[in-house]
């Protein structure tokens, strides 16, 4: 293992994420927002190619203006680490960004320590959705899982409703190519993306790295309970058809079933609301979203089964009825196995304290992994808080994430 | 007991009810709104007025517009009858005005059977509270638990913003006078109050008539649980801090310790709230409303103190947090043995189906039984449905409440 001057690297990955925080790249000083086709995201991709074009990369775009940095001839193999730079409307510096500049940092130790890797280093554009409602929607053209009519037509901004497919070709770029994007991933020998975590598992377990093994799928879903409203100082507790009863009884019911479901499955009822919602009524009805996670869709799936049946049958057993409906579901994305045992190797190389972990939330490396074998690293954010200006992350621990896979993409290659 | 021509009653019951829904007594077509000093709110006491006068009443109002109809002269004793005639601001047809047109069948029945009963009517000011937002105002006038700088500052008009104060005076009465109003209650032998049920048990029971018992008290609160608001994918369950979980937990504790507590006592959530509100964020905040009520004061303030208690339990418990804090409360109010008993006999003696109730809502009878033994009948309302349009009841269980009253009178004067 090549010793690392730690110190400088440090020093690089919070010099990029603190220049990437100016007023050039930021719509407004409250926050970070940057999306695709504004001109502060062209000046965090000129930051970049600047960057890259200084290690002796080539920086090319893909047609919608994916940025796309490699170190080899196009056809020639390599090795892709990246992320995206684009931010959440109201977001932190962290988010997306921070996973490019790591990827950076690592053709920058590649230089540095003479390595020689062959590498290719995409950031991704409009992952969270700012621009045009559309997430993963860079690394979704990539994998070419979206219709042509949606990015001419239906995808629209949200700032001025024009599509897609106008502001590509207003920012100088070619959307009618866009199924040439899909060979960006050409050639690959795989992938590694860095993000911050966005909750407080390394945090709160002390951890400075995770090593994610797989990215969870979801299905999110809502529970509609219709009871009868009824006055609440005139109605005995025996003639009532209570909604919010029959919701609260579905929300504790959800606990214990995740719980009980194991393979890190998860579930929650983030959204909850009775009507009429006055303290003097007996709510006539309910309705409670689900969100339902995991890295294994067979426990996901048996969840929502469950909590769907017990809706129907503590509500058929009061009188009332319950309605389930599903809003959009994706399955688990697991990471590849030879890749996730070299991070592993090299995060415990590293003396520092790391975690084999599951990616709750999504990411571009989900799309990315139905081409290329795939692996992600993440660093803790302080009190899990991320999508939010005061979104907070340690650059040595992105600095470390630089060094681990610099380490595993030497033994990979 | 007299022979009633229940036909006729039933007639004179139904016109009244249709008089009074037409175009002259309601702010609007699309429902009954009628509310203190306002145009169709003076035709309605008009419509009284000149009923009342016709059958020989001394018709007065209190210093702040409340309607006095009496047939002995100022000082003598009488029994009292009425309700209040304005109406919710998106009300029905019977809230209310169902009771005031009781009270007329009663004097008339007096009337065409020559009992000469000492009788005295009152259709109480601004129960609703739809015109200056205070429920029960005339009333709470009547019996002094009012401030007169509130009616003079700070009871103001829903509409306007002008004070209570001078609306009044702009109607013509002197609210200078308002002490005044404690004497209408003077020298009286008993109160009955009639008013539609405002809930289902009448009508799911298949009774009439509700000879109402007690009016039970209340105690309004909030309990708000704080937690952590989580990403819902990437949080594993054991690191969550989840508030609705634990409102959920309260909501079926209620229903489990309500029904525990016996005595008629009734609990509702019928408030419920979660921040951020979001499906894929585990709830950081949640809030639920409590109405607890009942006619037995110490089983309700178990409830509470049962409640409460165990939303500070189970919140710590799960390193949360749960405050709890009352909005108002109410004690119970008992109805007058005597006259419950002789409202039963007649109604035993009418040989329709009744039954003995509690009022679960709260109603100007509350205020009337701090100076007078009161009771009230109910009349069921169609699935219960009240304080809107849809309102529905039968002109003959109005009817049959006057004969029930009329009779029982007779036997307590």
């Amino acid at each position: 293992m090549a010793t690392i001057d730690r110190a400088a690297s440090i020093a690089r990955v919070a010099a990029d994420i603190n220049e990437l925080t100016g007023p050039a790249y930021t719509l407004t000083s409250d926050a970070i927002r940057r999306y695709a086709y504004t001109d502060v995201y062209a000046s965090t991709l000129d930051y970049f190619e600047t960057q890259f074009t200084d290690l002796g990369f080539d920086v090319s775009f893909d047609p919608v203006g994916t940025l796309v940095a490699r170190n080899r001839p196009s056809g020639e193999p390599v090795f892709g680490v990246g992320s995206h730079c684009d931010s959440n409307r109201n977001g932190g510096p962290y988010d997306g960004t921070l996973g490019v500049v790591v990827a950076l940092e690592v053709c920058r130790l590649n230089a540095e320590h003479g390595a020689d890797l062959p590498l290719q280093v995409i950031s991704f554009l409009e992952e969270e959705g700012s621009g045009f409602g559309q997430m993963l929607l860079g690394s979704r053209i990539m994998v070419q899982s979206v219709d042509e009519a949606d990015l001419r037509e239906n995808f629209r901004s949200l700032d001025d409703g024009r599509s897609f497919w106008e502001h590509a070709e207003d920012a100088g770029y070619d959307p009618s190519r866009w199924r040439e994007s899909v060979n960006v991933l050409d050639n690959h020998l795989g992938w590694i993306e860095t993000h911050i975590e966005q909750a407080r598992v390394l945090q709160d377990t002390g951890n400075r790295l995770g090593i994610v093994n797989a990215i969870a799928g979801y299905i999110h879903g809502d529970i509609t309970v219709i009871g009868r409203a009824d006055h609440a100082g005139a109605t005995p507790m025996d003639f009532r058809h209570d909604a919010a009863v029959v919701a609260a009884m579905c929300i504790t019911e959800l606990e214990r079933v995740a719980k009980e479901a194991g393979n890190r499955t998860v579930g929650t009822v983030g959204e909850l609301s009775v009507s009429p919602g006055l303290i003097n009524v007996v709510p006539g009805e309910a309705r409670l979203s689900l969100d339902v996670r995991g890295p294994d869709d067979a426990s996901v799936k048996d969840v929502v089964a469950s909590i769907k049946s017990y809706a129907h049958e503590v509500a058929e057993a009061r009188g009332l009825e319950a309605n389930y409906a599903m809003r959009q579901t994706l399955p688990a994305t697991a990471m590849d196995a030879s890749i996730v045992s070299e991070l592993e190797t090299a995060a415990a190389g590293s003396v520092e304290p790391y975690r084999s972990m599951l990616s709750g939330a999504a990411h571009d490396t989900m799309c990315v992994a139905s081409r290329v074998p795939s692996a992600m690293v993440f660093v803790p954010c302080r009190d899990g808080i991320s999508h939010a200006p005061d979104e907070e992350a340690d650059p040595a621990d992105g600095a470390l994430a630089s060094e681990v896979i610099f380490e595993a993409i030497q033994r990979l290659v």
